[in-house]
């Protein structure tokens, strides 16, 4: 792990978290030195179960995962999405529990060490709900600080929506967490469904991670089935949105973005018709994409590859006839 | 006039208002049976002084012209867009005022009027903030089922808005009123800025103006010279959005729509950071255009033609060299 990116990562495993997860663990770009999870496709604790699984089935169990909140900073948890990843988050698959403990920290905990520990170098990849990041800006106001970055997963920003016709999932399911991140004083990269929708996995790809030499990309590519389904009446065919490892990829850097402004990000949590809302002002990108002077926020709309097949690069075996 | 189409026109004229009422009443298909105000661009009052002067220009001072609402239904009239389209409304030019006196009635009272006069045929191309479509609805709540439909320049879908993030100004100016019309018993087509900022009219379509055989025709482009101007930063060279005669051309039958599904449409009239948001429901619009069952909203979001060529051919002389 010599030189390799500290990085904490926060997430709600379920399927795209799971595969965005077996590629950060692939990857030498980045060292993943905890992960918290929260309450979104599933609760909390049922993510820090699947994350700890799917662990142990890389031999990764040293990672500390850390359970993180069940509810959001405003009401509370409303259930997952198990339309979307299953009953257990993983689409139905069921992988042996593991046997390590979750760390006794809480997640905000771990991620307040973390940043203490690896300071100006831990980088931050959240792909679920911002309860635990808002919640650890709070308890250790210094964190933006102590961070080198944040990627996030989240927002539709000229695309429609996923829970509303303007909002997304992770956002959605607690709008005021989102409100904080994003107004903090860090460097943020939001990759929202503008860009996750155009990056696909379709069914020969599951098929290479079924033939995959690890464990996890094959488990991982069992779980992609109902995934793939749940998808079909989107796209028209069987072919699922790659959100949680699109964001993955651009944070280790195999994928770069080509169209990212950084432009003003407020997050609408108000009880209006826009709760959940991530208002980018993309007023002025017309002739082409501007920095904002002073925005700290970068969108991403474009990138140089689709991540599909650098995915696969990295955890599958060669194409399947 | 036997058999054109009777046309109420509520406006707030305005340099783009007045290319619209220009190309309307050179329209053979649609008969201007009467025309009311609203403040946008302008006060109420004076876009019933510039919209009867455009009249008297053009010959049909017997067109009524009723002022309408100062104020929307909420707040006060902030004092328009003197920067688009100068302190007058008509980019700084000075038009005779007009002889003929506006109607005695107020714009509600005329539109109600007409309403009844042409049950089941009046149609209603509304090119500004929609307070006096609000307040005609409370003062005859039979309005909608009289009326065969209305055409709205306003909104903004995917694409930005233009006084804010996400709201377009004719919707942000009056939030409450455009959701009671948005949302009442009757069939809308909302053109809005995804398909208007699309449609431009360039240095050399304004000199075909200044050359054309109509008095009116010459001075809209005149009025449109600082318009230009100030749209050069948006595009990037001397040209100017049609927003308003896009929907005058649409409602005519000239441009037709390509892509413009019916979708469960709300206004944001919270006073959260989406206020004046013109919400569309565009999920599963994906895979092409889909009507949602029960939607009496269709929203504009491609045409056939462009309009600029389209006014062009009404309204000026041969291209000019």
């Amino acid at each position: 792990m010599t030189g390799a990116t500290p990085l904490y990562l926060d997430c709600d495993t379920g399927i795209d978290d799971a595969l965005a997860l077996a590629y950060l663990l692939a990857s030498p770009e980045v060292h993943v030195a905890g992960i918290g999870t929260v309450s979104g496709n599933v609760s909390a604790a049922v993510a820090a179960e699947n994350t700890q699984a799917l662990l142990a089935l890389a031999g990764r169990e040293e990672i500390p995962v850390a359970v993180g909140s069940t509810d959001p900073l405003r009401g509370t948890f409303a259930g997952g999405s198990p339309d979307v990843h299953g009953q257990n988050g993983l689409g139905g698959v069921s992988l042996e529990p593991a046997t390590a403990r979750p760390d006794p920290r809480d997640a905000v905990d771990l991620l307040i060490d973390l940043a203490r520990q690896y300071p100006g170098e831990l980088r931050i990849l959240a792909i679920g709900p911002l309860t635990n990041l808002a919640q650890a800006i709070e308890r250790e106001p210094e964190l933006p600080a102590l961070v080198r970055d944040v990627v996030v997963m989240g927002g539709a920003v000229l695309a429609p929506g996923n829970v509303s016709a303007v909002a997304e999932a992770n956002i959605a399911n607690d709008p005021e967490a989102a409100a904080a991140v994003l107004s903090a004083d860090w460097d943020v990269m939001l990759v929202p469904l503008d860009v996750t929708m155009e990056h696909t996995l379709d069914e020969l790809g599951r098929r290479r991670l079924l033939e995959a030499p690890e464990a996890i990309s094959r488990a991982v590519g069992e779980s992609l089935e109902a995934y793939l389904d749940r998808y079909l009446q989107v796209y028209g065919y069987r072919a699922c949105a790659l959100h949680d490892p699109l964001a993955a990829a651009l944070l280790v850097g195999t994928v770069q973005p080509t169209r990212a402004p950084r432009v003003p990000v407020v997050v609408d949590h108000s009880d209006g018709p826009g709760r959940g809302q991530t208002i980018a002002d993309m007023r002025g990108q017309r002739r082409g994409p501007v920095d904002v002077p002073g925005a700290r926020c970068q969108v991403v709309l474009e990138t140089d590859l689709q991540v599909g097949p650098v995915l696969l690069d990295r955890l599958a075996g060669p194409p399947v006839a």
